[in-house]
């Protein structure tokens, strides 16, 4: 990539969270990101930038989407990656976290991948570890690569981040992709509402610097940017598990609540999408929607978030003792 | 392959069943394998017509020799490889064949191999995504390489296909296999018979250009290449499922049965083999069986395949818009 | 790697078990990972020793370390690195492993790695491949690339192996790990005593060698190097379970026992680690324990057996037929 040998040296070792980044860095790394993008739009899809680095993709939680963009990025720049199925690893074996990572560290890769369902999973590593390690989600914490190429997205398609109003909608206590957007948003000036019952609130979502909305109607009303979040079932318990017909009706996305933002309101959604539970068919593939492009956006910006942490420039001398 | 640089451009993005295809273009396709058969053969097994380019293998089915021809096909080729395990995927959250496929075609793959239970789930693919889409088995509907790794193996060993005598044995019901072959040999001008108790054969078989017998001796008699199917227990039910004993004693490939067939007519099975049941292991092992060289062809086909359908000279300037 | 290219040619074609080896070819096979442990402590760590050959990795039993060990190995020389998941392959449907190595085996792979739950399944794919074979465990028969990675991680840390004593403790009976140690160590000039109790000892223990130690204070009476192994419960029945308080107490390592030992006795132990049941967690993180660098060491031994057995000076024209 030859175009990103200027820009300004990352001062991050990791990436754990979009809180510990600063509006400089968040910039610094979409604008990475935009240079990544055309590098998947060829046919030859490879840098050497990475040539010979090692990549280990440790995934306690299966994931298609997050795991293979990841993959595809550090191909993409020319690393060798490893894939860590860990339901079939030594994790059966009854061997912890820190010792699977202690032993992986030690095969000396360069950059650590991990999802895991406890939050701090991923710093509690970076504490540990020799190399560069990136969050790819822990537990409801944070998710900070989707952070970024929501914010990737959103700059692509309305030119800026600042003083737009961003409604993010659903399932707001289990995901760790409303916290880190809510963080990233905030850092470059958007205004950030979030809709949802009240049983689907954390406790101290007011004091984030979000506006709560208790209907679609109110937190849909002139947005910029609907984002819709996957209703997460899976995580939860007998009497709380809402109807899906309830949940559809007053908080999925159709036509009829969508009109309540702007006429050219993006509309998005992590993936993977419930469809006709958080999200009708006809918007999710309407023409408003961005859905694809935030999936090309997450190969761009792992791609430009691996570049960063790994420049060779920022340590051009430390080579393992 | 510098060799197959001045063979004629082929005319199709995708390869989706054996019915779509000329003489012509299967002709092309072997050309292009035997050149493919010599790489392999080298301590160096590696090209870089391929470089840069991203192939996802997609199986919703288990397949040891199948995913790993292709993977090994696509690694010589010089592609960055991506194997989605399914068992493993979002799948499991529900997420739909369709938007799995759309979410991959966001990535920017250049080739997307799909392996499924359902007939037609290749064919849907391909008109959804923006990239090439091969068929590697949809329910009982195609299985085009295996067809054409068949017709490679024969074609090399008795020098043509056509006018020779064809006899395809087995569990023709659910065979996508047998499908394939038979619009394959058929168009190459072979003639095909069809050996299989009642039960096991498609209704519409007679309409297909084979000829039906209801024993091996007859099948066989004089029959240049004896193609064995898999016996498919595990997708039949409760009544119908044969006894294994009676099967193999019927139906089952032996020396004596085989002597109904010329001298040197090859033996074939596609595999994985229940040796005892279908075919005699000492028929699987003996001199006339070519069970080996079909699973190296394989890697051939495959290779072949891919690069005729990624071919630069046929969309020269078809990068992604 | 160009400064192996001046070693001696090593004289066989497979890597079985620790007993078909000489002192000459552990030396050799320890010189030349001494010199690949560089390769993996550069930011660029890759080699083009392998490229283009093909190595596949057969698992029949999960293991992370073992099998990213050998992935990375591979991936470092250049080669392209295919893993067999069994749990998810044809031999579900009732392959063979014969069968299983053989189709494997005709899509030209240059070495197989094996793991298996059975004694001697490494040595028979080795008669039945054209390509070389290693074995990584099989059954409770050998592991030869533990033992010597451990010979490895020795030799570096106190000069030699000859003339050591290196005390085995735990459960030797079920422990390919131990079996192997204990030939190679016994062929280089260690002097090897054994602790367990006698229900994890198996009934030819005596002739291999070695010296049988009811106790830890007996068997850790001034060695030089400590080798704890994994209590393999899950390999274990019904009344020979021990209690863990009780193995623990009686053969555990922990401070007070490692006091028996030199001061500067090497810790090691092949992971995965059972804390608090054949180790204090104090005794693994503490400052005699090498278990760190003898998975780094495990790195640099497979990438130096898989250079040797593929060495194209042992085999010029050796291509296949």
């Amino acid at each position: 990539m030859t175009d990103t040998s200027s820009l300004p040296v990352y001062p991050h070792r990791h990436l754990l969270g979009i809180r510990e980044l600063s509006p400089v860095d968040i910039e610094l790394l979409l604008d990475r990101a935009d240079a990544a993008v055309a590098i998947s739009r060829r046919h030859e899809k490879k840098t050497s930038t990475l040539r010979g680095r090692t990549q280990i993709n440790l995934f306690y939680e299966a994931s298609t989407r997050t795991q293979s963009s990841f993959e595809l990025a550090g191909k993409r720049l020319g690393a060798d990656v490893m894939n860590m199925s860990v339901a079939s690893s030594s994790v059966k074996k009854g061997e912890t976290l820190i010792d699977t990572a202690m032993t992986l560290n030690a095969m000396r890769p360069d950059i650590l991948i991990i999802r895991h369902a406890s939050a701090g999973a991923a710093a509690l590593l970076a504490q540990k570890v020799g190399c560069s390690v990136v969050n790819a989600g822990d537990g409801a914490h944070e998710h900070p690569t989707q952070a970024l190429l929501d914010a990737l997205t959103i700059r692509r398609a309305k030119g800026r981040i600042a003083g737009l109003s961003v409604a993010i909608c659903g399932d707001i206590l289990h995901s760790r992709v409303a916290r880190s957007n809510i963080l990233l948003l905030n850092a470059l000036g958007a205004g950030v509402r979030v809709v949802a019952p009240s049983t689907l609130l954390p406790s101290g979502i007011a004091q984030m610097g979000v506006t709560v909305c208790p209907t679609m109607a109110e937190g849909l009303k002139g947005a910029d940017v609907v984002m819709m979040l996957r209703l997460q079932r899976e995580r939860m318990q007998g009497a709380f598990v809402p109807s899906i017909r309830e949940y559809f009706r007053y908080f999925g996305l159709d036509a009829e609540k969508l009109k309540a933002a702007k006429d050219d309101a993006l509309v998005m959604h992590p993936g993977p999408m419930n469809r006709g539970v958080e999200i009708a068919s006809e918007i999710a593939d309407g023409p408003q929607s961005v859905i694809q492009e935030q999936v090309e956006m997450g190969v761009a910006v792992r791609m430009a978030v691996m570049e960063a942490l790994l420049d060779p420039r920022r340590r051009p001398s430390e080579d393992y003792a």
